[in-house]
């Protein structure tokens, strides 16, 4: 199969699981629960989930016992987009092509259905066992690990650092640990649930990790990228938006900043050598981020 | 003791175990770590955490098996508190006496903050093994509830109704659905987490949720009680905030909100007859908490 169909497979997986791990729209009240759903049905990549099965896929396991987990990573990155796109923070107004759900809900209700989103993840994780026959010490490891990607030493610091960061203090290493934290926590995260419900060993565990860790970075700084270059129609979100803001084409210029991601895809790939031949849905996605247009 | 004297040694044990549990203030970025512990460490009563820690005294449970979680529940109170606060929802400047965390640190660290509180709570839950010796199976149950109850069905959708209700629609089961879900449902999560905790039946948990229940509701309308009587000295926070507002007291006169407080104090009593003298404690703090002043 190539990489696009395999790609929309398993988006149409995840986005078919979704609706079912969420309370209904018109249960009462019913706004938060259209607000949870809103920014979540917005036409999206689902690589985070998609990067979990893959993972799993490689390893030999099962996707069942992934996909919830994997629904409640979209869940976690879809809770991070609407609080990025708030006035106080992004004060972003598109979101995947849409009015930001700030926009529609008013900024209240915005805030109240990302925390909804977060905590609806956690209720996802207790209920593994139910869900996917996941056993009860797997599941408390499961939720360490995420517990400590959202955290101030995960995806919340990347974000306070891009917050408050000074144009004079800003380096390549501050950059690097934006993009890692905001970023990468989740990609990380979303290999090494597929890693260990698959029953990966420490090395398997850590190759992932590895390929996850450069994949999500390259992932960001093609964001960067396509925010100088990408067409507003394709990319879906305010372009130009980082205009004034550092990134790494702003700190590096373009060219610098696309041989980064090269090294970053070359890293991922180099981590996955211990997989031969089963890694290639992988390694097709890197080269895919590589080269994406949106 | 008399409940003065245990409420202050209650609370000074949750302080003295909340610093531990939180990442220390200096680590990096250290914005958030302050701003997480300002709001957490302005005066507080503690009654949630100090509701979990009774109750798993009157039956005979280890306060060393429930101080964490009793910190968690502690921790995302507050996140509650700060996101009520927030411009877009209450607007309020004054919370336990001092500028709530918005004002101090900008939304968007607070409302950042607020998550990282969430966040760590159940990093808390999921680390019980380790710190209180909780095994998986509880730690599950106890991470069901409390995804339970701060959800949409429960914190999050009492907040929801509050802020959304229009003044025609407000009527007194609008009214107590808005307090028993705001309120109510991490009251009930504190007195389960301190039963569950201490090996409790199903009717001795039952009979602590109907006491906790029962419990939170009046203390939500003592509140607004306060809001029109009280000195804005003791209680700390902006009063007459609720002008304009429909309250139980807006809505039913004081003395009628009065009448309703005492019955829940009662209703609270009886549902504890179950445990005879054990109960003491947790009688004088409903007593308490129909006479409060602050």
């Amino acid at each position: 199969m190539d990489l696009k169909d395999y790609l929309e497979e398993k988006k149409r997986l995840i986005e078919r699981r979704l609706t079912t791990l969420l309370p209904k729209e018109e249960e009462y009240p019913p706004v938060i629960h259209e607000a949870m759903r809103y920014t979540l049905f917005l036409p999206g990549k689902r690589l985070r989930p998609i990067l979990s099965l893959a993972v799993a896929e490689m390893l030999g396991g099962e996707l069942e016992r992934v996909i919830p987990v994997a629904c409640a990573i979209e869940m976690i990155h879809t809770c991070s987009l609407i609080l990025d796109d708030l006035p106080s923070m992004d004060d972003a107004r598109i979101r995947r092509g849409k009015p930001t759900a700030h926009l529609i809900f008013g900024e209240d209700i915005a805030i109240l259905a990302a925390i909804a989103l977060l905590n609806q993840a956690y209720y996802i994780i207790f209920r593994m066992k139910e869900l996917a026959k996941v056993r009860g010490k797997l599941i408390i490891e499961l939720g360490k690990r995420l517990s400590q990607a959202i955290s101030t030493k995960g995806i919340i610091g990347g974000q306070v650092v891009d917050l408050k960061v000074n144009e004079e203090e800003l380096d390549l290493t501050t950059l690097e640990y934006i993009h890692s934290h905001k970023t990468g926590s989740l990609f990380i995260f979303a290999a090494e649930a597929g890693a260990v419900l698959s029953g990966a060993n420490a090395a398997e565990l850590s190759a992932c990790s590895a390929y996850a860790k450069n994949l999500g970075l390259a992932f960001q700084i093609t964001d960067d990228i396509l925010d100088v270059v990408g067409e507003e129609g394709k990319v879906g979100k305010d372009l130009r938006k980082d205009k004034g803001k550092l990134t790494f084409v702003s700190y590096c210029g373009l060219s610098e900043a696309r041989k980064i991601v090269h090294e970053l895809i070359e890293a991922a790939v180099t981590a996955l050598s211990f997989f031969g031949k089963k890694a290639e849905v992988l390694l097709d996605l890197a080269r895919y981020i590589e080269s994406r247009q949106r």
